[in-house]
């Protein structure tokens, strides 16, 4: 086993330990519907990436893990909200997801959008409350993860009001960056935060993380074209039926894998003034690069 | 004019102001739809009570409104992303709101949720981005907000769930204490927070809250019974055609009238031992209990 699949497979333990610390059981706590659709699509399989980057770059930062889980779990819950509140019948409409029927599929649109809406609040509520972290840096992830959660949702919004039009591919990026990349840029800037990064430092880690974001997108196009749906747990062809703006789309498949690899050496580029061991961040980007689904 | 009267005008005036500075407007910022559709429903006209109550608690601890602005107008963001997504044709679907066309009705469903996402999201950086507070007390206040907007979603979805069913008096008072009261409970609280109240004037300050809390929802029932469409500007009778359990279905009109002025009672009562002028919230238990709209 490489040093990414063990690193994945540890950090998706401990965030899922985590996360059911944090997220009240339907048998402990009513209205049992709410808590059970909430870790429905909570513990519904995913790959953990975005809290697997907190970690990431904390560890780079020689930060012990305890410091670091609240955060990385809170990264998923906000992700986890917006995946339930995108799949909903007035947005993207998707019956499947990480394998399984979606969150309003399973117990009904309106469980489904206050679940969304409880998983952010306790997104917040677990940074400020993590009894690992001085009150400053609290505050500043707070600030972060909350700035990238408007720009996640501003993505979104964008995202649905470009379907079935022209975009620009200035458009799609400006899409991407928003819907995508600034909750993973989140992920790795909080990480950052809690390992006390100098300004240069910091400023690196956000580079390598918006490379990072974006090549996870251009991926993220590419495996809806050439992957089936059994594979990646999502519906696949997705985009192509519903016209949407995707780099295949611009750029044709050849283009795009060039594009992603330009991507891919930008992210390991962004790392080399960081006087840390970088090794897993680089290991990270490799992934994304190579990922199958 | 009276002193509430006065109160209420000051410090809406103010929240507005705050709001204002806090939330993008749609000229500002893209996506141009998204940030009109928040301002349709933070700017709608709402009575401002939850904030109202945080500067009048913070008033009595003398503290000065700079400091509490923010959170005073966080507690309304919260209270309207609430309205927005309750509003939501899977939940209690809602043409009218505030005396227009509910979020969903004038930008679509789609919009509606971002909206009411984004604004949660809002309320919780406009606290951490705070200057005017220390950040031991924005991360307690983040951490009040938080609980109570987790106990208000509980709430609507216990009301979902109760409907067209018979409920208890007692489930009818946890869905109440959740989903109207907890938020009230917070508004007060956070401004009893910023006074650095002593444990006892917490305490008191708590009670006080919890009984405007369940006065006001005791009132909304009356006046769903009572008012026009038209004096309220959201739908009238709405609670008897849905086949809601309310009080004065449970209790029949004269004994929830009665109950209103027990509930008043209490929640005036609570405030006896704290050594500070309380004349404002007297003045706002008054207003609750006797408000027509």
């Amino acid at each position: 086993m490489n040093i990414l699949d063990n690193f994945f497979n540890e950090s998706s333990v401990i965030i899922d330990e985590t996360l059911d610390k944090l997220i009240p059981s339907g048998e402990s706590r009513e209205p049992r519907r709410l808590y059970e659709a909430i870790r429905w699509s909570v513990f519904g399989g995913g790959k953990r990436f975005r809290p697997a980057l907190c970690l990431a770059v904390g560890r780079a930062f020689n930060i012990e893990p305890k410091k670091l889980l609240r955060t990385a779990a809170a990264v998923e819950m906000i992700h986890t909200y917006s995946l339930i509140h995108d799949d909903l019948p007035a947005m993207d409409d998707d019956d499947l997801r990480r394998g399984r029927a979606t969150c309003h599929k399973k117990y009904g649109e309106a469980t489904a959008i206050l679940a969304g809406d409880v998983l952010q609040t306790l997104a917040f509520q677990a940074i400020a409350e993590d009894e690992n972290l001085p009150d400053a840096i609290k505050v500043k992830i707070i600030s972060e993860l909350a700035r990238s959660a408007v720009q996640m949702v501003d993505g979104q919004q964008l995202d649905l009001e470009a379907e079935k039009k022209a975009v620009s591919i200035e458009q799609l990026e400006t899409i991407h960056q928003n819907k995508t990349g600034a909750l993973i840029c989140a992920a790795a800037r909080t990480g950052a935060i809690i390992g006390e990064a100098g300004e240069s430092e910091f400023g690196a880690i956000s580079n390598y993380a918006s490379s990072l974001g974006l090549l996870f997108q251009i991926t993220d196009d590419l495996l809806d074209v050439t992957q089936t749906t059994e594979i990646l747990g999502k519906t696949a062809g997705k985009d192509v039926s519903a016209e949407k703006a995707t780099y295949p789309a611009f750029y044709g498949l050849d283009e795009t894998q060039r594009l992603a690899k330009k991507v891919h050496f930008q992210a390991i580029d962004s790392l080399k003034n960081i006087e840390k061991d970088t090794n897993l961040l680089n290991e990270l980007a490799n992934f994304i690069l190579e990922r199958k689904k």
